[in-house]
């Protein structure tokens, strides 16, 4: 997928499903990835991954243990390994992902909405 | 860094250098830099490196040996480690980049506009 441009609105508009990261790119051992959130996902963690959240479109809670952060369009946001947190967004969010690919996608904890 | 939200446009704000790559996000070994472009950089590449370029504001075209690409806001392009490529931008633009900590600005060749 590395040989050809990718156009974010174009990918954006190839998928519905929110919670189901699209990956888009792969470099360097990590992957870019697309996904639309609407709602919460669950409280979880990466042991050995920092994850970085870059919002598109709408507005991104993270709730981390001790605050919340708050991303509007055009912010972005790296949780650090090993760090609780719970991504939501009431109104709805495209956001753009950038992690390892060894990622999983809701950590050790496993819901209805945890891809694999 | 990573302790705060960054916003793309304040980030932009800060700064005006052409071909001087800022570091605005460090994780999992990479940089996530903001760049101002305008005119060209010179003939490159990165003998281990993979390297994202996506547009935030106006037009890049990145020459590779065979083809060019061409990209505009909202457009992304990761050029594999290994290939030539010469960033171009007569108008001017605004770009996110995506690679390892190790990336040498020109890889091994230096010019005026290197920064090391």
């Amino acid at each position: 997928m590395e040989n050809r441009k990718i156009n974010i609105a174009d990918k954006l508009g190839c998928f519905q499903k929110e919670w189901a990261p699209h990956i888009i790119a792969a470099l360097n051992g990590q992957y870019v990835k697309l996904a639309k959130l609407k709602g919460e996902l669950t409280w979880h963690s990466h042991a050995d991954e920092d994850e970085l959240f870059f919002v598109l479109e709408g507005f991104l809670t993270i709730q981390l243990r001790e605050r919340d952060v708050h991303l509007e369009k055009g912010e972005m946001f790296v949780v650090p390994r090993g760090v609780e947190h719970n991504p939501m967004a009431p109104q709805g969010a495209s956001v753009l992902l950038f992690e390892p690919q060894s990622t999983k996608h809701t950590g050790e904890v496993i819901t209805q909405r945890t891809v694999t």
